[in-house]
């Protein structure tokens, strides 16, 4: 997050709600209605249902680009139990959401959380007429209620960011072979299949832009190549390009890896310099 | 509705159109042609096409929640009939739209219509190059004049509030062996099935949190218990919850109850205390 | 566009990038990034991904509707080839995208370019961890540069408007034995079909308002009336009327023409005044 806009009260808001109900409009309601002059920015509210993993890496990857100010995320498949409701204070905003993992990993990408507060007092919730909506009821109101000038600590009490939850981003295997093992961390809308892996990884186990790489799905190894650019892949084939996130994918001129390859979310796969595994040639 | 926003112009947007086409943008950048200052606030786009009933729905589940101002609400499969297309003032804001009974729930809720308009007055419409597309032609350049300031009662005549057309919302029936016959009003993002159902009817017939009801689903009876909470539920357990907008819903935790049940919108269900049926146990 | 909101710089934003992963909001920050106050109108973000065409067409239909100020298009497979990525100048604004035929329908229906850039000068914009994301990393912060004020002619070399790629709209073949052959352009969300064929045209060719005509799809003869609106079409007749851009269409009155016939976008139609077609009857 970057501090320009920060005078504005931009609140950056990602759900599993999806856009057919009316939660994503009630949510936005309710915080207008303790801050009239914020601007609400979407990221997504179609996180897969209950999906709290593909939440947080949605979130992780769009938090360094959104302005300063406070970022509401609620993929929340433990309403209801005790999971806490948190404010998480990092160095140019506020984060809120519930303390499942949907927030550890934008934390992180943030710096770390300097305060946090568990979001107990009720004085700054919604009645409901049933069961507690919390987007609605609870982080929505705080929200507003934050936007509007109230201080995080009037909204609960203090607790040590350690005990908030961590995220759970699988790390790659490096075995001594050379070879990487690891999964796919996200398939994009355009079929790319983002790799849980780092250019600075694969080049020390040996990967150089421009040479061949084993790559291993399913038990099927297939010699691709590492380009630069997606216009470098010849038709139909399948390339290893540094996607514009850092992170290695892999990907088709203008179609779909996954539809090619079969790949989703959490499928495995191993990744090697050509010569590297079973002695090379 | 509740006042605190008035004085931002917001104008809340409901509507079947979908967020493929152009529609809704075209719509909102007209407004803006008119209102340069209001803020839009989606409620939804993606009402089934031509559903009025769902759309009465969803917009009647958010106008408690949503700020003073102008809601706009297009589901309007009438388009090109003699169907009315009104502003319907009530006590805080006014609701546009077609009269064919997307507005009517969302009126009650509001307490009632205080005055209608037929907007007649094409001095305030847009020419079309062809067929009248009602949202844009229409619907939206009205909402921007009237945003902008212009009194309703140029818009077109006053007529009774009387003559709108009424929603169709099922009660359910009450029998007199303690058994209650109705139908789902909405099946939402996650699976969670709403009932034509209030808390109290259900109390009134002997229902209690905590005890369990017999559920009949096309001619299959169930043993489901009334919780409070969704996280209450065990594993795969069907179970009855007052939902966050106080009407009984069938739920599941972390799960889809449709799914499991193959209910949807419109599917009948029978809910009776435990022994009220066939003399009870 | 229009000219009235234009000192609220309004960016108009129509992609394919879907709104599952967090690219349109990543690109909305960016752009809120370098001028906070700009309105971002959503046009669409749903179009079928790498659908250049489709783009066109749906912003074409929109920009007459917009306000004065900045579109930025994006659909862009050719990312990563020599295509260039431009700011094309019309007399009330400016469009932003890709130089791929994305624009050119709608820089037509604004009266045509006037300056044209090529957004060469890296100043403007963002570094990548990767490959570079040519919405995030060019496009946005290029059109957050021009909405906070900097001169187009700072982002690169004037370019002469007539190197920009044409659009691609197919033109009806009018045979001299009265027929029109030519193609659907789009099938909207309610699944009316819009033909690639004005309303001037099809008289010029002895089609009139309440007569019928000779509609051959597949090889199959219909014959089909030409009616003012939806409403006057009898339950499941298939109608010809001009839709609410003055195009031809085929259209059911509270139904899908496309479902009905079976045509998407591309389809071929021949369309003839009855008695046209084999010496008439």
């Amino acid at each position: 997050m970057t501090a320009e806009a920060n005078a504005y009260g931009t609140v950056s808001f990602l759900t599993d709600y999806g856009m057919r109900d009316e939660f994503v409009g009630v949510c936005k309601a309710v915080m207008l209605g303790y801050a009239p002059d914020i601007r609400i920015l979407d990221i997504s509210h179609d996180v897969p249902a209950h999906d709290i993993r593909a939440g947080a890496l949605t979130l992780a990857r769009a938090v360094p680009y959104l302005p300063a100010g406070i970022v509401l995320a609620v993929v929340d498949p433990t309403v209801g139990t005790d999971r806490r409701l948190v404010a998480v204070e990092v160095e140019n905003g506020l984060l809120v959401g519930p303390d499942n993992g949907i927030l550890a990993p934008a934390v992180a990408v943030l710096g770390g959380a300097q305060r946090v507060v568990d979001l107990t007092n009720t004085d700054y919730h919604l009645e409901t007429p049933g069961a507690t909506f919390a987007g609605r009821d609870v982080l929505a109101p705080v929200v507003g209620h934050l936007a509007s000038g109230v201080s995080m600590t009037e909204l609960g009490d203090l607790i040590d960011p350690v005990l908030l939850m961590p995220g759970m981003i699988p790390l790659p295997e490096f075995r001594i072979d050379g070879a990487i093992v690891g999964e796919v961390l996200w398939v994009d809308h355009f079929g790319n299949c983002q790799l849980n892996l780092g250019t600075e990884d694969l080049r020390a186990q040996g990967g150089e832009v421009g040479a061949s790489l084993e790559l291993t799905l399913r038990g099927e190894t297939h010699r691709v190549r590492w380009v630069e650019t997606y216009a470098e892949a010849r038709p139909s084939e399948l390339v290893v390009v540094v996607d514009s996130y850092g992170l290695v994918s892999l990907a088709l001129d203008r179609s779909s890896a996954a539809a090619l390859t079969g790949l989703g979310v959490g499928s495995g796969y191993t990744l090697a310099p050509v010569g590297t595994l079973d002695g090379g040639e």
